[in-house]
């Protein structure tokens, strides 16, 4: 019989053709309340997680950003090696400029005059010697300061240790002094200027809000409660609601994160998409194995005396590293995916009456 | 009658047991045409949506990327404090390498021969007084550029101020330079180098493609028509890029995004993967609301002058920061991802009849 | 009839009524394994490549990282221009800090005692002259190293070119040496501390494991078989771990990656989570296509002499920038993601059905 008929009409028949189950429509508590409730749960699922909490309706973004920020603030120390000193932003923050970070200096280990030229190793190194013998010419060990002469030579009255061509005198191998020497630093304040945009949405803004004007920025300091829009922060309140002491961390110095979240829904006003400050110590303080704490680098200022020769002024820096962390994620309504979770929501919709289907086949099956 | 037969015969029977619903075979125009319809509507989905804008059929990768930049080029400076003065690499990039960033110093305030002495305070920061009641010892103010001695001595002829201990004499509280002190930068340009990989495939490629030979290096300069391919880029280029004007950027600075993206289809010859350069000025130039403009940051060069007397030059260095952020993500066909997204369209397609099945159902139900 | 009942009846009748296909129970030995087939597809895709490959049940989360190094080591130099020197870490790590890199110098080409003056422009850059109406004036070019001042000087003795207004004397435009000058780096080591983070399961650890000593950290080398777990690395066994040569590698400079990998089961024992650290040589080093390769930077030492007047050393600095790279993803079992997985799962296997159900459908229908 399909030969006899065209090709033409079968196509056309087949167009207008589908195939539906015979359908039994049975009133049945048990089943119907099994039935309802797998409905309601699958349109709680679906209102509830797809569409409030994770926004299915919406695109999203992460967030682009810059970061530039500026330390402001004046330390004095006094000690005999360098007398009375003031210490402003040009000496303490080291390097002068970085991407997203800056490094405020706290203590420091300061060894003036430094010259290439020969002097007894360091007693901490334990390169303890009685003749020449003991001393090999050229060794260079990765725990000594220097190139071996060969020779021994009198460290100190009792003890003698082998010569070395280093810079001289070495630096002092001692703990960071207590108090830190630049403990003023905790009323150093930094402004931190964010820019940040979401390209897919082609929004900007800035962590310096439209209604914070120059008089207000020039005097303000960030405050959870009172000043939470003002972009400048006390060093000391950063570290405070990281919840370590500002004076204990400053002596080894450490790593703290500024974390800036901007979680933005662009279907709200975008007044509402403010930044939010949130600070961490990021490196480990474990009380139990503190083992190398802290944060600290050696750094030199090169100067050339009269007579041409090369003098350096060796500093072992520590302080605190303050790393500007930018997270954030934008959500705008979007036509695409406002599709695609309806349409998934269907399919989970017409899947229950298939859950349904062989619940209730194997309910009744002969096993 | 199933307690008589055994278990093995029941479950021999159950495993090719299968239950198929009763189906009607109908022909009808109203319901075939949303029928066929739907199932046009899902396929379009699978092919459009899925296959071709978002290559279901591909594995994808991030890029890793390491960047490094180079910057050349001369600036004349002719100033009453430096006389003439000429300006390179050395002197205008500070630090002189950074991780994924670069800084080109093009606008300053020069502060020479500053030494730890005293002075009395600049006028702009209000500690006016006219006796040494008016000034507190040891006070150290944010706004101040040092710590105060209790004296009051004359700022000018007319005006006392606090006298503090600081880097004496003070910086010049004044706006930059305009013209630009270093507007000679424009010319400057500056070789990116940025090697690429691709780890999942094991790809590695570098923004200096294979047909680029060293001759081409050294004379070509980025253009987005005629010199696509060079990684030479020009500072005012780059800026007029963003639609920015150099001369105006470089008084306050500025923050420079040089985006390089690298979407890569590894289906396809591997020389169709290059980079794409594109430039946006990264801090926001709102004219409304320009609260601390541009970008500037304070470093000092030190000198010890021949009585030992550590002496400083304080540059405050105003200038175009450009960060270099690498974007990219590279697809190949992989058997899972296909697999899986077939699977997902056949089951989306099988669901259509679900849907119209509940469709025909409530259409005809009695309520 | 319809209009006969009272709403609320028909209410509470729909509630309870649901349709249900009729169904034929069939046994066919090609269809029911084709079914049964398909069911164990599915199974194992859910068992296998769900939750055991892509742990399913898992919630999920990326690192959070601060990373800080400390390099140590000595290197000694001798050479005619600076005679016997010593160089420690203030000497050759530039700058002295930095976020998630550190820079090793080891090879220079050095320039002593330059001053702002005049000089002959390098014969590399093709400024010979005859007289001087071959010069002119206030000529900057991005080939020379200053600006002309409109005189033909000699070069040397028989080669003359236009002078300059530059950092003279110019740098001699040379290769780097070969061996590297500070070839001594291979033996420095640097200490990587890595603190992580993963927020959202309030987990933190650093590199440092709970075991590991002062003492032990004090002598500790990182070796893949015998030191596993010390954060202290010989700066050639990462260059031989990336299969690179270092003394070739320290000629011309170039850039490595420190990859630390922090991929966590937090289901299991915390002590189970520790580091995995590989090492990639990042920029190309293509034998073929090496245009501009390795990497290098100017900078500078600036001093006074007696007279005051400014002079610099100008230092081409080559070196190795080691990129420490933090990856990592943790996971963590999670009632949510496993509802979902499962959910998703049941609905593969209702699919299954369905898809038969076309089969047959497909098979016997009459074209």
């Amino acid at each position: 019989m399909m030969k006899q008929r065209s090709f033409c009409t079968s196509l056309w028949q087949c167009y207008f053709e589908y195939s539906t189950p015979k359908i039994l429509v049975i009133r049945s508590f048990k089943v119907g309340t099994l039935n309802r409730f797998t409905q309601a749960l699958v349109i709680a699922y679906i209102i509830g997680y797809v569409c409030v909490l994770k926004k299915g309706y919406q695109d999203t973004d992460t967030v682009l950003s810059s970061v530039t920020t500026k330390v402001k603030g004046i330390a004095l120390t006094n000690t005999s090696d360098l007398g009375l000193r003031i210490w402003d932003v040009a000496d303490y923050v080291i390097p002068p400029q970085e991407e997203n970070s800056f490094f405020v200096l706290t203590n420091l280990i300061i060894t003036l005059n430094q010259t290439q030229s020969r002097c007894p190793e360091s007693n901490s190194t334990g390169f303890y010697c009685t003749s020449d013998r003991d001393c090999r010419v050229g060794l260079r060990d990765t725990r000594g300061n220097g190139v071996q002469t060969g020779k021994c030579v009198n460290y100190s009255a009792d003890v003698k240790t082998c010569e070395v061509w280093a810079w001289c005198p070495l630096e002092m191998d001692a703990e960071p002094p207590v108090p830190p020497m630049l403990g003023d630093a905790e009323n150093f304040t930094v402004l931190i200027k964010n820019s940040i945009r979401y390209p897919k949405f082609n929004f900007n803004k800035r962590n310096i809000l439209p209604h914070v004007n120059t008089s207000y920025l020039e005097h303000c300091v960030f405050n959870r409660i009172t000043d939470p829009d003002c972009p400048i922060f006390r060093l000391k309140d950063m570290v405070t609601e990281a919840e370590e002491d500002f004076q204990t961390m400053a002596v080894h110095g450490g790593v703290m994160g500024v974390q800036i979240s901007w979680e933005c829904n662009l279907d709200m006003p975008s007044s509402w998409c403010v930044p939010k400050y949130t600070f961490r110590r990021l490196d480990n303080k474990d009380p139990v194995n503190n083992v190398a704490p802290g944060y600290n680098f050696r750094f030199a200022k090169y100067y050339k005396n009269g007579d041409n020769q090369e003098t350096r002024t060796l500093i072992k820096g520590f302080g605190i590293r303050f790393d500007v962390m930018v997270f954030g994620q934008a959500g705008k309504f979007n036509i695409v995916p406002t599709l695609v979770n309806i349409g998934a929501g269907l399919a989970l919709l017409g899947l229950v009456s298939l859950i349904r289907l062989h619940w209730t086949y194997f309910y009744k099956a002969p096993f």
